[in-house]
């Protein structure tokens, strides 16, 4: 991202703060973070709700700082560093760090995030939400943000909405072949799919709500859903204010407005390329 | 796929039709099988590799039959049946279907394509090549194939074989960091990112060596591993003749022409969107 020379947020803000502070000690693990990345906020909520012990390290996302290049050489949060091997070893890609924590905890806290090992269809299906989640909503999520015109607006949010309904539909799926799955469930816990879209809807909620007037689509149980999600301990601990959220999708990175050469992730979208 | 009239290939041939004919008898899975398809050869050596039985059912991808919507809403193949539920259910997506199967033979076959769990910075390294292989090496691939004037063309080449050599690059790394994972280490045995990238760089040296003069980056070590790749077994009885591939992406999949509106592939990357 470019500096854009006006003030940003460089530190997480509210309960993001708060539990920030509780993880500032050394642990075998840190985890690099920007303080409104959603990529990152994936990281976080898993290793919260899987209680593996680490430090959070917030960096500022317009200056990449040596330490950050050094586990990240793209200079792309999240990062981990694993700071029980000599030399110390790293991690990136959101996805691949969910996964190395899912099996990290499989063997040391024994929380888990996806269906047991013994239903091997039930976490089938959890890895089908989580590829439509990756390939179709949360592409549509930037293409909706970073579009300009009312008639590419429109599309947008058709297709964002439409990408909600295609992972309800998954949902349902689950609910009648398995008994439900993640926090959609009533009574169920947070689980791998909720971890994975949590963070964009969130922002959906806050970022495209005041920038494209957007709101949710209708349903009991989606909204019912959505408030579990908000609201559960681990996810919850790992959000900043609105305020925060607001400033940064419009100040410092100029999605809503669509400022070119801002970002990777702006970039990647505007030429067709996949998210970096 | 538009059928374009011609003749094409409806069923794989070689040792790929060796294998369909041994497994022609009825199994709780199904594997729904295209004959020149590259996503459906993951979950094909996937099953093969970790001896979970199944019958394999060729369909022609260009009439989709109705058996193949009850499993494949789009008609995507591949698609896996399995009949030992009732109803019987169904999954979709080549990467779901990896993990499925994965899952599916660590509780029955014991057999493994990751690094054991108690490894999970090992099993992270290969999901960092498996997401490297999805999100750029094959997405390069079809721009190559697709690529027609000589500008595109040599972009393509660029790309595509820079994306080989960002995985040689993580090969290595885990050559150094974990003592090498796959078949990439000399000795190893066949791994899961061997089974993700393995069917597109097969192609390439077939297809794109004909219809674009196409040759593999030089290196003894990536030389010596596509060896062991494309001669192991469950790899090797996955895979028809070479005229059956030459046919089908310049006759049936006019990717090699770029034709438009032929295929959903063709089509997601004209578009720039994600691959179906």
């Amino acid at each position: 991202m470019t500096d854009t020379g006006k003030s940003y947020h460089k530190q997480c803000t509210g309960e993001a703060l708060q539990t920030a502070q509780r993880h500032a000690a050394d642990e075998d693990i840190t985890l690099f973070a920007g303080c409104f990345c959603p990529f990152v906020q994936r990281g976080w909520a898993a290793l919260e709700y899987l209680g593996i012990p680490y430090k959070v390290h917030e960096v500022d996302p317009y200056k990449k700082p040596q330490e950050l290049l050094e586990v990240s050489p793209k200079g792309l949060v999240p990062a981990l560093r694993l700071s029980n091997y000599t030399p110390p070893r790293a991690l990136n890609e959101s996805t691949v760090i969910m996964d190395f924590l899912e099996d990290l905890a499989s063997t040391s806290t024994k929380r888990t995030l996806l269906p047991p090992i013994t239903d091997p269809y039930a976490r089938a299906l959890v890895r089908l939400q989580s590829d439509h989640i990756n390939r179709t909503l949360v592409p549509a999520f930037y293409r909706y943000l970073q579009a300009q015109d009312p008639t590419a607006q429109i599309t947008g949010e058709k297709e964002f909405k439409a990408a909600i309904e295609a992972l309800v539909a998954l949902f349902e799926r689950a609910d009648k072949e398995v008994g439900g799955t993640g926090l959609w469930k009533e009574g169920g816990e947070l689980g791998w799919a909720d971890i994975m879209v949590g963070p964009w809807l969130f922002r959906a909620d806050k970022v495209l709500k005041d920038y494209r007037r957007f709101e949710m689509p209708e349903g009991a149980k989606l909204t019912a859903w959505l408030k579990r999600l908000f609201e559960h301990p681990a996810f919850k601990c790992t959000c900043s204010t609105d305020e925060l959220y607001l400033d940064s999708y419009e100040r410092q990175v100029p999605y809503a407005f669509n400022r070119p050469n801002t970002s990777q992730v702006a970039n990647a979208i505007n030429t067709g390329r996949g998210l970096p």
